[in-house]
């Protein structure tokens, strides 16, 4: 990249990662905005000096940190002592005693990123990595393909850190993607197709442009931050890893950085080893993973998506093999739900969690539900399910699934009419007689 | 109340608050269920037991604490130690350089509660301390008057408490307020008027059944909440006060606690005493705080609301004389701006800070800036704008007023046309070539 500047190809004396390495043949690069192994074509991960973060980091140097995803930046592929910080992190683990009843399990955590900061996704980690990062390597656009969140986080944190921004999406998006992208003001490209043709595009734009597109050449910077979901959850648990982990699946990523965290903690000392299972959940109307999975390949087919569950709508997933690896070496399981069980699984967590969660969360519900009726997830394993994005973005998916209000004037006896009425009738056949 | 269970009026040994007393006339009351004065009909307040808090509470022991408003559970009037906790509070105070530099001042903070959790205001601040103490006094179910926030946040934490729940709004209300209660399956009452309409019906509701109305006979515990913005404020400041904070006005209320919040801090010893400039925002649409300052009256001239900025539209402002004597005795300000500059101000945070606020949010940079500009805020004052509202639920108000994203084919030279253009013409007129 001819922005990158001389100094970020050095190793800083306080920097704990070392390198790029390719992870199916192991060739070795400079720390530059590079994704892609030049002899196998394989994607290139960062890797870190171990022996010096078991030296510089410990429980209490972690707790004393920001309470962001900045308390873990030894493990981040960053050089700064000035990350861009806007609260990103640090979510909510929420107990979920009464969704945990329902389904029949003892102990049951929700990671509630749909709170996360500042735009309601787990995306705001990454791309508070990569932006960081970007900054470092030189760059002053910055860019993504993205299924909607990425966008909304790419542009808002490009927004507060002063840097350009061009972002490309899908034509089709959810309205409220759409404008919580906007609102940033950053140039906005609507490709007319699948998320696949946006990566697509984006890969040849990388090649022709000197933009950082961070999740195409920042792709290895940018997917650390991930690891963050493992480490949160790690230490919201009073350091120990749980047994059992559910979490969506798109490009794959997010499922092999959360077990690429826990897999450094044990490694630094932070945690006790211990063997945690990971299964992940897709949408049928775009499920190459958990196919791949059922028919025991070792090989991803990729699909055209169709599913109102947009954010996870990645027919030809980078990471998918990778993701297909980490749930069956660790006993996991990989199943899909249809866009009605999806739906049901968003109502599921509003109503007995307090948590609004986008089609992505539905998901990840629907098919924690699937699993523990079918016996594949025990009563007496510690779970946590991700919920990776904020339902007020996909409205859409749940109008109609919803109940209506009862309109009422503003007088004492239509209101006790309206209570009345309700209790006797029910609430939906109630709001039919209305109509 | 009816529901009122007997330990609820004894004095627990731990309880660092001890009875009810009228702002007004002084008159003491039990710690009950109860709004206002039976001898004047003013509103009662909770008292503390200041000593008792200054040999309990330091630095130290906050910030051992949870990461959410219950750190601060000895200013809070509950009596458990296990209050309602979804990971409410903490959010993120941003140091907004580069709104501070558009507009001219040194020391520019946000105060971000449109992340605040689960539901994305600072309702979910004052719902966590009055379900809590709602589930104390016995109450089963809980209920609200709302101008959408509230009624999210209640039905959101009712649902995660497993209480029953009952909200009323106007029935004109933004579509993501509405449907953002509604996923949480409480009975919605949309009543045919504006919020004082509503509210005066609640007030009947109130008398006749035996709910908790978190606002109306909740209200003394419910409003402490809102000191909780004052005291994260001090204490990510380093323990210090600002030196001015602007502030949106609905009731008045979080206004006045936020003041108190620093005043308790002073009391206690946990911050060095200062004064602090208060200056509150209205939408000129629903002004009647403003009016009052404006014409150095110290009564409220109740006013029909009109303005898009719905969630501050209360014509007829509960603490608005209070409000009025904070700003006074601050030597602060009050001041209105329309829609137009709502708009703008929304537009102002994302574009400079990513922060994505609904109108209330607006009206507050929109304030902040006509203050600025009028010398009203001094460029060396370290300023705290408090946003208090995420812009997600009020998609319509900004919709037409953003651009529009540029709709391409998947190909390389339809993206390099597009880029070129827009360059050339710039983006708005761009979108409308593409028209």
């Amino acid at each position: 990249m001819t922005q990158a500047i001389d100094a970020t190809t050095h190793h800083h004396t306080h920097a704990t990662f070392d390198k790029l390495k390719c992870k199916e043949c192991g060739t070795e690069y400079e720390l530059q905005a590079k994704h892609v192994c030049e002899m196998c074509f394989g994607p290139v991960e960062v890797t870190y000096d171990y022996d010096a973060l078991r030296q510089r980091v410990s429980r209490e140097t972690i707790e004393a940190g920001p309470n962001s995803i900045w308390r873990y930046r030894p493990f981040l592929p960053v050089q700064t002592d000035n990350p861009i910080d806007v609260g990103t992190g640090m979510t909510p683990l929420v107990n979920a005693r009464r969704l945990a009843r329902q389904l029949g399990l003892k102990k049951l955590y929700i990671k509630n990123d749909a709170v996360n900061m500042p735009t309601l996704s787990f995306k705001d980690r990454v791309v508070s990595v990569a932006l960081t990062r970007a900054r470092e390597l030189g760059f002053s656009t910055v860019s993504c393909a993205s299924t909607g969140n990425l966008a909304n986080s790419t542009a808002a944190i490009a927004a507060h850190a002063g840097l350009d921004c061009c972002v490309f999406i899908p034509a089709d998006l959810e309205a409220g993607k759409v404008l919580g992208t906007l609102i940033y003001n950053p140039t906005v490209m609507a490709v007319k197709g699948n998320y696949d043709q946006v990566n697509r595009l984006c890969s040849e734009v990388a090649n022709t442009h000197g933009w950082g597109f961070v999740n195409i050449n920042l792709r290895p910077y940018y997917s650390e931050g991930s690891k963050t979901l493992g480490f949160e959850v790690a230490e919201q648990l009073g350091w120990q890893l749980p047994d059992h982990i559910v979490a969506p699946l798109a490009s794959g990523s997010l499922f092999t950085k959360i077990h690429k965290g826990f897999q450094e903690f044990i490694k630094v000392g932070l945690v006790d080893d211990k063997s945690v299972r990971f299964s992940g959940a897709q949408a049928e109307g775009c499920s190459p993973i958990a196919s791949a999975f059922r028919e025991g390949r070792d090989f991803i087919t990729p699909v055209k998506p169709n599913t109102i569950a947009k954010s996870i709508a990645i027919g030809n997933p980078a990471d998918g093999v990778y993701a297909l690896d980490v749930a069956r070496k660790t006993n996991g399981n990989i199943e899909s739900v249809n866009d009605a069980e999806i739906i049901d699984g968003i109502k599921l967590l509003a109503e007995t969690e307090g948590i609004f969660t986008e089609t992505a969360g539905g998901t990840t519900i629907a098919v924690l539900k699937k699993l523990v009726e079918a016996g594949k997830i025990d009563p007496d394993e510690t779970t946590v399910a991700y919920i990776t994005g904020n339902g007020l973005k996909t409205q859409e998916a749940v109008q109609g699934y919803i109940g209506e209000p009862l309109t009422i004037e503003p007088k004492l006896d239509a209101f006790e009419r309206a209570l009345e009425r309700s209790h006797t009738l029910g609430r939906l056949e109630w709001q039919q007689v209305l109509v």
